[in-house]
């Protein structure tokens, strides 16, 4: 049987997990794939976790030299999460010959061209299904399985924080600080939450998968990102009521042939199958011009599950006998500006609150006329000599409501724009 | 660029679905996936279905010495369904060293191994992502990125003929051989509707589907089958009330060691994700030791989602240097008996017609109770001299429900048990 020698990162969450499920099922996957995989050496200088995991500590230590340079190591599963030195040393890896497997969407998505030179170096292979949706297996779909359809567009919900905050939002009604602060105590939220709620998160895994659905870099930068701090109950509440859900989408479209990425919150129909992944679970639609939309569920994120993702990537890179890499030309230099779209067409949810008087809503209308956004619906509710109104915006582009919107602010009679929510 | 020959046998709906994303994507996959894919025969004697394709008759036979001659051919594609001439065709391209692509689920769960058998003399692959759930990468998923995972269960709606017919009858209040009627009429069934309505379509799937997830031969003949003729309105009415939606459903699952497999129609809870799976929808939910619960969802059927599946293949197959065959032993005689379960645990709704007086209730209640069968709950209405009850039996085995129903029929005060199914 195929011998097969893996060394490990860091022994965080995920990393202390993929030990677990390794040493768990490696007669199973000895059985069921063929191939032993055997845990070679562990980088960590936390020797609690070691004693922990019941880890014998003389394949412990911290030093990437005893992994470059151990023939017998050929995949370098890697959890330190960042840039350096998980860059540095998967780089030196790769040049060595030995395949990675990583969870790490934030250096992938800032640096996935740089690991293919050296994985082209050392005829070696990149593997990172665990970077985006944990457990569930949407790099290999776009990979191995849609290669048969043009994709149109990808939508998602990849940061099961923020949908947890999200649909405890909705489900009970509360403010989003006070969620926030709960899914802090639970665990579920960091200390410093901003890559989460910010969009960060969902912008790198966004970066990926758009680039493996278009098959041209897409970038970070080329990401608009929108997080979920300024959302309040009451818009979700107005939505509810609308017959829409909340979420915090990634999407990547491919329109006229140039890419949108775009990360924000959303108001999607409830009958959008999006719109029941509640909690901390994920799920991604693809919409492939064949096959139509599929949908992908599952946990984005723990130990186990991203776990088991990065079991499946050792897996796989173990099975095969030549690692294939990027077709398309995947160097930032290889793309343009203009392979990228920046203003979009949505519909729109707009709050505002104005002055309770005659022509109020005729100065508002007017003004989004003039700039081509037309009304669907709205809905005034006045309270105390102010109104709130609230407007459901046929599909228009962003640049044309944001100037109208920009302009009604200016407006005398109208003391705030109070939320702007892009409708799919 | 790596050329690679592929044929086509039969011209039917998938097939001509195929040959035609083949034939728009042949550059797009050159680009993306580094293989100029070609199509170099067909069998097809119907020529008016190679003239609206507008392919070159020069390539069209009816020969398959010409497909298995030609050195040139890496790949075959089999669209006849059904034994034969299928297997024989198949049989003889994989001793002639071509891989095979399928759609064909009745071939492949009644003759894997014999397939894999002349792979093995071949050094040839099988791939057969189409069989199952049409354009969803469920196959894939289950090879290739659940190894991870010793897999407990997997569920799934895996035919969309009784969707519809299901979800229509739910959705409109209609009786089943009304809405059979008017799915024929739309081509959504067949003129012989049984190999869908009857359940032997979703057993062949299921039997593939957990032969893959227990990497152990499941046959037909252990799988458990029963169709949806017999499943009235009034069910899916009281169901729906009670909190469920009905769903032809297709289970194998690991309990105590033994595989149960078995396909029926089962109420689920309106909150379990694959009761929002409506009309020619398929969803499939695996479950996964570590990962969970995930879904995946799309469309089960038709020329170009389940095209989209034959292609994504032949592309997969292409781009391999090694083809990977089952590692468990997949013959027929390395499975025994005692390897499957045949009595399951279920909840059970009943409901039955019985005489309206004093006495009735508490002989049926002593009768379940001595085969150890316990009520959750239980709704009675009258009706001119009879009443209808409606229970909602506690998780118990099949073999007591059916002992206990038997008995029940039997008293002179049953008019008739109306239905039993099986809750989730």
């Amino acid at each position: 049987m195929k011998k097969v020698g893996v060394a490990l990162l860091g022994l965080g969450t995920v990393g202390g997990g993929t030990y677990r499920i390794l040493k768990k099922m490696r007669e199973d996957i000895a059985k069921t794939d063929g191939v032993d995989i055997e845990v070679m050496h562990i980088l960590e200088k936390d020797m609690s976790k070691v004693e922990a995991l019941g880890i014998d500590p003389s394949i412990v230590s911290c030093d990437i030299n005893n992994v470059i340079n151990n023939p017998e190591i050929s995949i370098v599963a890697e959890f330190f999460g960042g840039i350096e030195p998980a860059r540095s040393f998967l780089m030196a890896s790769l040049k060595a010959g030995k395949s990675i497997v990583t969870a790490n969407k934030e250096l992938f998505s800032k640096h996935w061209s740089d690991l293919e030179e050296c994985a082209k170096i050392g005829n070696a292979g990149l593997y990172f299904e665990a970077s985006c949706v944990g457990g569930v297996p949407v790099i290999r779909a776009l990979q191995a399985s849609m290669q048969g359809n043009r994709i149109q567009s990808i939508m998602g919900i990849v940061n099961g924080t923020t949908n947890y905050i999200l649909t405890k939002m909705a489900d009970e009604g509360l403010d989003y600080a006070d969620v926030l602060k709960e899914a802090q105590r639970l665990g579920y939220a960091e200390a410093n939450p901003s890559a989460d709620v910010d969009g960060f998160d969902s912008m790198y895994k966004l970066s990926i998968l758009s680039t493996l659905c278009f098959h041209k870099r897409v970038p970070i930068d080329k990401v608009y990102r929108e997080g979920i701090s300024k959302v309040s109950k009451i818009d979700i509440e107005f939505g509810k009521q609308l017959g829409y859900t909340l979420k915090l989408l990634a999407i990547g479209k491919m329109v006229d042939g140039k890419i949108e990425a775009r990360v924000h919150p959303a108001f999607i129909l409830d009958s959008n199958p999006l719109a029941s992944v509640k909690g901390s679970f994920n799920a991604v639609l693809i919409d492939g011009d064949n096959v139509g939309d599929i949908m992908l569920y599952g946990r984005g994120a723990g130990d186990l599950p991203t776990g088991s993702a990065i079991v499946s990537d050792i897996v796989y890179a173990a099975c095969q006998t030549e690692h294939k890499l990027s077709c398309f030309d995947n160097n930032l230099s290889a793309i343009k500006d203009s392979d990228f779209s920046t203003d979009f067409e949505c519909e729109y949810y707009v709050r505002m609150t104005v002055e309770d008087k005659a022509g109020v809503l005729a100065k508002i209308a007017s003004t989004l006329g003039k700039y081509d956004v037309s009304i669907n619906t709205l809905q005034q509710t006045a309270n105390d000599g102010a109104a709130s109104i609230i407007f459901m915006i046929h599909k228009t582009k962003e640049s044309n409501i944001n100037k109208a919107l920009a302009e009604i602010k200016s407006l005398n009679e109208v003391d705030s724009v109070d939320a702007l929510i892009r409708v799919l």
